[in-house]
Formats: C-alpha cells, structure tokens, sequence
C-alpha cells in the first residue's frame, strides 16, 4: 500500500490542517505532505478536487479518502495503535476523546472571532458575546486534565487530544487574554514542543495573507 | 465494574441523545438509561450535575464520566470490539468516522432550522439559506456509502455511521422534505430498525411540550 500524504492548507492560518499534523508528526507516523494555499476567502475550488467535503485537511491512502480532522487522527491510531496517539488507559482515552469532540463540535464563538494566525503580532481585540465563556471552558478542560495526569500535557505526554487543542493555544497567545500561570504553563509546553516548532517555523516563512482570516 | 448508565433527555427531541442510545441499542450493549426533561428552552440546570459540559447525552461507567454523542459510542466500541459499533473494514471504519464527525461538526442551518421532533405532524417549513445545501451534501453521503456498501445502511449493516444521521432521518421525514427514491429506501430502512421503533415508541408516550423545539 502507498504511504499517507496529508493534504493541508496554509500552515499559519489553517486551523483544521494544524490538528492532524501536528498529531502525526509528533507520534512520529510518517507522511507525505501537501500544501494547497486559500484563496482571499480563505476556501479554494482546488479543495473539491482531493477532498469530498471541499475542505482541508484531508488524507489520502491509496485510493482510499479520510476527511474531518478527528477522523484522520483515529485512522492513523488504528494503523499505529502503538504510536501513542490516543493515552493507553482506557478512562484516559475516553476523557481524550470526549474533550477532542467537545472542540470539534464547540467553542464557535471563539474560533469565528479570533481566526488562528500563528505569525500574528500579539495584540487584543473586542471580542463578541460567547468567546469568554469558551475560553472559560477550554481553560478548565485544561487545568481539570493536567491536574489529573501532572501534565505537562493533557494526559501527561503529548495526545491526539493537545493536538485538537493547538490552534486555541495560538488564539490565547497572539489575541493577548489574559490567562493564569497555570494555563500559561500548559500554553509554553505546547508552543516548545519540536512539532509545533517545525509547523510555526514553516508559518512564519509563508508570504501569503488571507485578508478573511485577518481580524 | 459498575454497568454503563447513559443519561438523556426527551425522547422526542433530544437529536444528540438518540445518536448514542440507537449505537448501542442496535448493537444489543447493555445500558442503563436515565432520562432527564428539558425545560421550556430545551435545557436543563439539572444536567450541570451529571455532566462536566451541561449538556446531554453523557455516559457514566463507575467514576469514569463520557461525554460527546460520539465520544460515548467510541467508548462502547473500545469496550465492545465485537459488537459492531464499526464497520470491521479499515477502509469502511475510517470512512465511518469521517462522515460521523462531518455530522458532529456540521450541518448547523438544517440543525437549527428543523430540531428534532419524532411525533410531529409532517409539515414543511420556510428555510432559511443554508438548508439545502445541508441537505444536498447529506443525501449525498448516504447515496454514496449505500451504493459502495449495496446497503440497506450507510456500511451494510447499522453502524454508528447511521446512529449519528438518525435523527437528520427525522427531520427529513417531519419537515417533508421531497426526496428521491433512493434517499426515502434508506429512511425506510432506518425507520424500520427494531432500535428506532422502540425509541419512536417512547417518544410519542411522552407528554413534554418543549416551545424552543417546535418549528
Ligand atoms: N470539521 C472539519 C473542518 C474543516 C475546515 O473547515 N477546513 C477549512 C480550512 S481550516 C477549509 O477547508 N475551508 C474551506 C472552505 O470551507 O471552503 C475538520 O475537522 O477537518
Ligand atoms: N456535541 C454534543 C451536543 C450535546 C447537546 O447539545 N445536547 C443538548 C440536548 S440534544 C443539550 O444538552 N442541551 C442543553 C444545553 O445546551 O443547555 C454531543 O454530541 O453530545
């Protein structure tokens, strides 16, 4: 069988790319990568010739197409159930899997105010009814896990679920809210991690601007 | 251990508590169920005590609580690998998942111009923009998967694939929307489904009236 090749967009500002990629790369499940940049308005008809929703990320394997960010994760935990994608306890897995699906499902008001854009100068903005509350939830996802498993991470080492959680980590850093030592702790483990090193290191050597996802 | 409790609301509204209870009906798990009323606005105060987001369905298994429609029949399917939760082929489970978490994620105009509501008398509505296209994407992945598959559901036999478009199979039906011959097969076959029948039963011997869910 071919290897998987992961078709993504824009790494500084495609939050749904960001999310498989970064599981897989530091699970160190090897993969082909290819970037198809948006267009202004943050689409691009290219998108509906590889993926059958018009959306990235997609995974292509063979002739075989995986779409949605979650389940482009759970494919690769079943072909390298031992890469530690997903934590071995089962409680752990179930809480891992419960707060990745509360993001995909959630969390609106954040993520439609505050667009991921990795080489974004730190800076606040107004931020529209709901996005406190979000940020409220999601900070006490995170304190509430790593209180459980020491952290630094969310189940201890880095999981399919702080890969779901990422692109939030950027939209609290460069939207500048304000947030407690503990959050800001969680917030540095992610933003060291050799992974998410090698995506921002690769955002920021990106010239193109996709004015939809400036705010 | 303790046997799986899972706790819903109204069986004649609550789209995302039917999703796990026919996954794992359909797929003989044994369950225990608690039933929660909504309120006038279709929520609950109550549900704050039984699940970390407010919200139901969620599962509890001892200490151990699940959240996420999807996130609880992932649970059961770990603890059930047997059951059929997933179809068995990679290729089938992975596309399974990706059409599973496009519901999870998506479809927001037809979800919210036409809640969930299985006694009601079919009657159409005026939707809003968006719906179409909703519903244009949805039958597609339904003619799709049953063509592959040679149905009658999504994979041949239930899976959870067709748990999680369940009630969309409601709300085609009660807000009469016209669908081809192949689209009304599949809504049959769901509809028929000794799981839905039960579920169907229920929800039409309750008394609730929620106001916030009548179209
Ligand atoms: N729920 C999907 C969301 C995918 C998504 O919205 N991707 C964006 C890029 S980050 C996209 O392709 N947008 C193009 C469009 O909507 O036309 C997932 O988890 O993969
Ligand atoms: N993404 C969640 C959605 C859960 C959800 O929205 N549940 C509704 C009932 S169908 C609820 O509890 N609403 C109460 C509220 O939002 O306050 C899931 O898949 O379980």
């Amino acid at each position: 069988m071919d290897g998987l090749v992961l078709y993504i967009a824009n790494k500084n500002y495609s939050s749904w790319s960001f999310r498989p990629w970064i599981a897989l790369k530091a699970a160190s499940i090897p993969f082909e990568e290819v970037l198809i940049p948006f267009n202004d308005d943050a689409s691009n008809p290219k998108f509906h010739e590889i993926s059958p929703t018009g959306k990235v990320p997609v995974l292509h394997h063979g002739s075989l197409r995986v779409w949605e960010s979650l389940a482009i994760i759970e494919y690769a935990a079943d072909l390298y159930p031992d890469a530690g994608l997903w934590p071995f306890d089962p409680a752990d897995k179930a809480m891992a899997r419960s707060i990745s699906m509360e993001m995909l499902s959630g969390f609106r008001a954040l993520r439609s105010a505050c667009p991921m854009n990795i080489r974004r100068e730190k800076k606040a903005i107004d931020l529209p009814d709901g996005v406190a509350q979000d940020v409220a939830r999601i900070t006490t996802i995170w304190k509430t896990m790593r209180q459980r498993s020491g952290g630094p991470f969310l189940f201890g080492a880095f999981s399919a679920a702080d890969a779901m959680y990422a692109p939030i980590v950027n939209r609290l850093d460069v939207y500048d809210f304000s947030v407690d030592e503990d959050t800001a702790a969680y917030m540095a483990a992610m933003k060291n991690h050799p992974a998410w090193q090698e995506w921002e290191t690769a955002a920021r050597a990106e010239s193109w601007i996709v004015p939809a996802d400036e705010a």
